[in-house]
């Protein structure tokens, strides 16, 4: 049976692979794609949203727009990384789908609600302020939801501070909250996510899929090589969002070790660190753990076999 | 015209006090009561909300669920103050009337984005959680609302630590972003609340009223006094909410001045503190105020006068 | 007898004040003079200390230079209140004696621990990192000491944030060392000292004294009136510092509460400040407390008798 | 010619490896050893240095008494790891040499003061509060000294809390002052340290020098090896201390990359952390460097050649 899952995102160069990714895959069921602002502004990244459905041929499944900033700090975004659109490189195609009328909380809860317990799974790969939003609105998601599988943070490596990561560091407090609820929660950061490098020949393999869809990816990853390079120093970008839905794929792709976790919110020097407790084994009873490797070649595969799944969308 | 208003409240003794206040008064239309979880828990709040409408023939007014707990700390509550019910001393009646089916942020938002821009006003007599999510989920809360007047904080006084007040630190995060946002607000603190004494004058006045309401509230202040003198020293109770109400009723009643205000959310002492900057005039375009000073005899004849025109109430 | 003690300040126009007080008044047995950067470098209060000294004739206290900068923090000095100088207006004449050879730090340890126990009081007027310093290396200090009075703080106001006054923020971790030793200590702060006005007629009493040291406290006077209209907006300069060596002098001039007193490291809004519990009566074994008023009359008299008795210096 | 280190700790089983491999090593002049409250208490700590001095032959080296508390924080000291003496294990012999009468940091200010500039390095292997002080006192030390190599921090790993280490965090204060002057500094912290080990192996090299020495350190490492796997499941206890000495010995034991490194003061979950900005290559005259890896076979190889040298030392 599939996972039901509902992605929380912010496109973003790399939430859209993981959208197609998502959409693609025959082991997962995407009940829903909700937004926030992060990688840019709700507006911005909500457009881009559907002008990826568009081009992956996603058109049954509800959108719905999310928080416009985080809940306590002021907004930052990543043009650095992103470009101005949130989603430079490739052109955009004129969104096919609307809106579905709620804001993301709502749908969100209304999807967790109303299907069985235990069978519906969060992917959040942007700032966690929607989701954190939702827990708060409707506290019976904690025991509701199936798993939380978020994309951010880092547990010996940050790229928005030191110690800090994007996703992390703009809402900490929105993090906290998600974190320190009980549900079964994987952080997939930037620890395993740095190994999901798009190479040369991670480009050739996509670009051999010859469709609409495979040579839009490809040039979200030329435009996103550059910025990583200019910004960052990569020689090859890290692609970190669809590292999520692909633990939700086939789980033995990432090694995830469990661990008590926690996000700092007033440290000076280490605002928004997600904190692992790796002196020793799990106390009984953890409910988180964090991946620390992914095997990037058969992570690769699964995005190519997405490409190949979706096949040529006429736009 | 009357001012329309939401009160958003943890009832709570003096909670209590300020929706009868709020009920009473023809200058005042009352179109939601909202709860949130601080004096007691959330179940015990909202059921004794329900009560009190009861007992002050409240039976038209929406009364909607809020909040089970702060943002992001974790749930305190008051029960030196307020009892194990949250509203210990009279017999509590069963309720009369059914809960709002909608939760308090979105009663909130549905009522300030169906009214014209800037006709209602939020009165907050809790924790900020509940106007905290509802101006995070609805942004475009922030330029539809009259005004904010809650009743929380202080400038230089304290009573859950040395500087520090129960409703703000209880939910520090979600007071910090009521006051940050650019809406008019004006903080009735412990600087003026500590003046709204319940004194034997008042209690006198109070139970010559005769009816069954002010014999009910005869009854609260007579426990709230007990706690009071026991947990804090006071020789007579310190009516805190319905100073917010009265503001509304009559500001003449407060001296108010303008000045920056600001939530600490960092400070080792200082946790949850209300900073205002009263070092020189206010800057211009400063949007808070804050009461330093209330007419205890003029604002206790409102709430006698409220009491009058409520009357007998049948149960 | 005299109460002796040993001044550690930053001269600054209210230090220089401070230093004729302590060396005209009989009530005072002037040890030594330590200095501490803050208004100024520590080059230029030190030298500072040393012209005003000759000034007023102050020829056989040992004068010992102290802390570059404060412990953790990076430093920061006042020039908008005290000018390039440190003690801006007057002509400054050379100095005429010698810096003892000792550090400031080493000097305060010598004479306390040279005393009989609790016979030496502790008058800092500026940041706290001599004092924190010497009782860190010599911990008997905190048995040894009388008394530490020093100006510094505020309990409901600040001058260099809203609630942070310049001693306390430029050393915050030196003041909570100070704050939380086991001796008997005083907090001469804000609350007391603006209400210390050198109002027009206060510098009719100075003028009419006729003396060199009184026209150059007259030309400090007049600084400080301009420096302190144009940065802050008072009609009249208060003059802190002497108020702590008042109160050595005549503790009938202030009005001091017992309170628990700490300092806050970690504030966003508040690092600095000084927290006083003012919500009931000080636990037993309180020793901190707080002045709250002065007798601004009786203050200047003791200025104007010091000025009296300090006579003509001959530079 | 030999490395001049005055070295500074609070002997603890490590410590003790420290003083005898600085002793005992040609490449070291061991100029003085001062000593910091930590592994246990002032009075304790100097007791073991003078014992630690007995046992190893060391009568020339000047040792001085220094720090009781941390700058800021209370004391906390480490009974679990190092026993109720602090050196837990084997029989402490009488001390035979006094100690000098200065204050730790007097002596070491002196010995930096009147030897050559740069030609003294600072080896602290306890908390950094002398050192903080010294360079407070006097400030030319930032300049005067040629380099200090700590022992302390741990750049992916913590000890004391998740991401702390136990000489830092229990005074984050000093160690921030030490971080940040501007002399060349070198953490040796967990990530090397825990390297360290005492296999089984380096037990029986130790056992075969044959000496009262080496007897002595035998009996340390025993305890130390319980004491690591009670309180932190250690299979072998890692030594820490010594590999600060050794780094000076032969810098080419350890793996060091120079980084910005800095130490959280604020952080609830990171209080104490030692930050090292490990996402690029280290900024033009950045002087801080961190190590990554020891070489624990050559490090062992110096303490047996160490005990070899100091050969059997009587009583």
């Amino acid at each position: 049976m599939p996972e039901k899952i509902i992605l929380d995102c912010d496109p973003g160069h790399d939430d859209a692979v993981a959208m197609l990714l998502a959409h693609g895959s025959p082991e997962i069921e995407l009940l829903a794609v909700t937004t926030v602002m992060g990688n840019q502004t709700i507006e911005k990244v909500t457009r881009n949203t559907l002008s990826v459905a568009r081009v992956i041929g996603m058109d049954a499944v509800p959108i719905a727009r999310g928080a416009h900033r985080p809940l306590v700090r002021t907004i930052e975004t990543a043009p650095d990384i992103h470009g101005e659109s949130g989603l430079d490189g490739p052109a955009l195609p004129e969104p096919a789908v609307e809106l579905d009328a709620r804001h993301a909380v709502d749908l969100i809860i209304d999807i967790v609600m109303s299907h069985p317990p235990k069978t519906v799974s969060l992917v959040p790969t942007g700032a966690l302020t929607n989701i954190a939003i939702a827990v708060r609105k409707e506290p019976r998601l904690a025991e509701r939801v199936k798993q939380v599988v978020l994309m951010g943070g880092g547990v010996h490596v940050g790229n928005w501070s030191a110690v800090a990561e994007f996703n992390i560091i703009i809402d900490p407090e929105a993090a906290h909250i998600v974190f320190n609820e009980p549900w079964p929660l994987t952080m997939i950061g930037l620890d395993a996510t740095h190994q999901a490098l798009a190479t040369d020949e991670v480009a050739a393999r996509i670009a051999a899929v010859g469709t609409a869809p495979a040579r839009f990816v490809g040039e979200l990853l030329e435009f996103f090589a550059h910025s990583y390079k200019d910004a960052q120093g990569f020689d090859h970008p890290p692609v970190h969002d669809p590292c999520a839905v692909a633990y939700l794929i086939d789980p033995s792709l990432l090694r995830v070790v469990k661990a008590p976790l926690d996000v700092e919110l007033t440290g000076g020097l280490t605002l928004g660190m997600t904190v692992a407790d790796l002196r020793g084994p799990a106390p009984e009873g953890c409910t988180t753990q964090v991946a620390l490797d992914i095997d990037n070649d058969r992570f690769w595969a699964l995005v190519v076999d997405a490409l190949e799944r979706i096949g040529a969308v006429e736009l």
